[in-house]
């Protein structure tokens, strides 16, 4: 496994906008974002204009965009956070980075601003080691190694398909545990990046990722929808679905999942009392969801993401089909995204 | 699962001294020994005299107390950084704490000193959570919690049975690594523990451990003994047998094992180049030990650590015994090792 060298223009930077006024977020960004391209997808629900200062390489797409694409009837899989999936979809490069539009550039312990852009690409172009466990973290970090007792046939590692970064101050809690601790901060920088291990299942967050896109792309699917889904981060588990659709599918290829660095500064929004008000939907699901995904195992003809998801897809049907009809949904969507993505992939290749 | 609480009375640090001089080692650590009992083993190829200072509430062992306790025949087992089994083999409290004897009190990133003890307890006494992977590591650490998506059916955990902590300053590499790479100091303080996920192997390393030795004492057995073992950690792998032996007995029992915090500051021992001149039997071996280790499956009937290493001693036999005489030794130690145990412990209790 030798370390891939990424360019900039294989390199597209998504962002949802779920508010219209993008200047701090953009303007914070600057720094990092000039050298890239970006795609800003604009939720669909969201009336006002966008405001997005000057001097960007970018596109940008609304709601006609979206049903132009993909058809009125499928426009609903990209509503709120569920925007950003659309950015997944056209985009043309090898490699997507996705920043929440509440999320600002971190701090690391020497306060130097992290450059959240060219760790994710580090992370995504050194291999990951998903077989067995380095107790010093990345051995391919500056200073590191692979520890004694490590199997050296082991070390080469394998691509890494997804990078999990995270969150300083506002933590990506769900609505209960927000709303029993609101004043929880985390402050702490852990200076680390991992493997997550082989049939380890993570609750990946969409707040702040990088993948690859050509190998995982279609793996990062909008497809689990709350019946009362609302605009905030809590109040949502489509990107927890999609990361263990990855999961499974990196485990299955012989891929790997990074997680830890990079952080980016989250800044608080919305009130979790209010979620509260809400059905705990999302919660009670995981209950269901973490062993459905724990057991799957796909079959070895599915040698693709897309065809993965779409075994996937089946198996949703067949074992969550009964617990609840949002899997019915859900697998639907599944269906519904491979199509699109083969089309949109023959409609602009 | 309930934080225990852990009282002083309730551990015993064992230290394997494979060097006559202590003064300096136990007056670093005074204290943070002082508050526990200390049991102190003689590597009983180690003819000078133990130098160790006043103050301390210790018991000392030897070559003429191991062969009084274990007769003469099985003395042997005990030998170099093995010396530490017979002190776990003796020891009647509930909680072990082992560093070896050329490591320091560490700084963490705020220049306070670390105390490894505290720590220690504090991953033992607190839950683990193998099942699920939370992405801002320990979520009982302060100021931490679990993450959005994380099943709360997982959230009580599991008992923790071992707890690895790491090393600044000298790393653990083996001695390939160190002789290419002499130069390379581990200065990244990580500030984190985390559980090691259930069916993810680890190499755990002897150097600064802590367990609970009434539920997985047995498990930390001096089993595999390298033809030509020297007197550097890197010429040993004892230590990470014995830690795939604890972690499949751990996740066959439903207990967790976590890495990471505390960390120790190890100072620099001996030439990897002399160390090189010797054959890499370790490192040929690990490519056997850990394809094994990960796919070593326990009866139902095996309820304790005892019955686990029993069983894995037939396994052994079985499948490494081919592979290497070496294995055949190890296992015969493992089943003398459950002996021992036993009569030990009836003889003291």
């Amino acid at each position: 496994m030798s370390q891939a060298n990424i360019s900039e223009s294989e390199v597209d930077i998504v962002i949802g906008a779920l508010h219209s006024d993008l200047t701090l977020f953009m303007n914070e960004w600057r720094p990092f974002f000039l050298r890239f391209h970006i795609i800003i997808v604009k939720d669909p629900d969201l009336k006002e204009d966008l405001q997005i200062p000057e001097g960007f390489e970018l596109d940008v797409y609304s709601k006609s965009d979206i049903e132009r694409v993909v058809g009125s009837s499928t426009a609903g899989l990209f509503s709120g956070y569920s925007c950003r999936y659309f950015g997944y979809l056209v985009s043309r490069k090898k490699y997507i980075v996705c920043v929440d539009d509440d999320c600002f550039p971190a701090r690391d312990n020497m306060g130097n601003v992290v450059d959240a852009l060219a760790e994710h690409l580090f992370n995504l172009k050194t291999p990951a080691t998903p077989f067995f466990f380095n107790t010093l973290y990345d051995p391919f970090r500056k200073g590191a190694d692979f520890v004694r007792g490590y199997p050296f046939s082991l070390r080469s590692g394998v691509d890494c398909a997804l990078s999990c970064g995270l969150w300083l101050n506002q933590a990506d809690f769900d609505a209960p545990t927000q709303a029993l601790k609101p004043g929880v901060r985390n402050l702490r920088y852990v200076d680390a990046v991992m493997t997550v291990p082989v049939r380890t299942m993570i609750p990946v967050s969409g707040i702040n990722i990088a993948f690859n896109r050509e190998v995982v792309g279609p793996a990062l699917v909008p497809a689990l929808k709350l019946a009362d889904e609302g605009k905030l981060r809590w109040e949502t588990i489509e990107d927890i679905w999609s990361g263990m659709c990855v999961k499974v599918i990196c485990d299955h290829l012989g891929l790997g999942v990074k997680t830890g660095l990079p952080y980016v500064y989250r800044t608080q929004r919305g009130s979790a009392i209010e979620s509260l008000k809400k059905e705990w939907q999302g919660v009670k699901l995981m209950e269901d969801i973490v062993p459905f995904f724990q057991s799957l195992r796909l079959p070895q003809s599915a040698s693709t993401a897309e065809a993965c998801v779409a075994e996937m897809a089946k198996t949703v049907k067949e074992k969550l089909g009964q617990v609840d009809p949002l899997f019915l949904r859900a697998a639907q969507a599944m269906e519904d995204w491979v199509k699109l993505w083969a089309s949109v992939a023959s409609s602009t290749g």
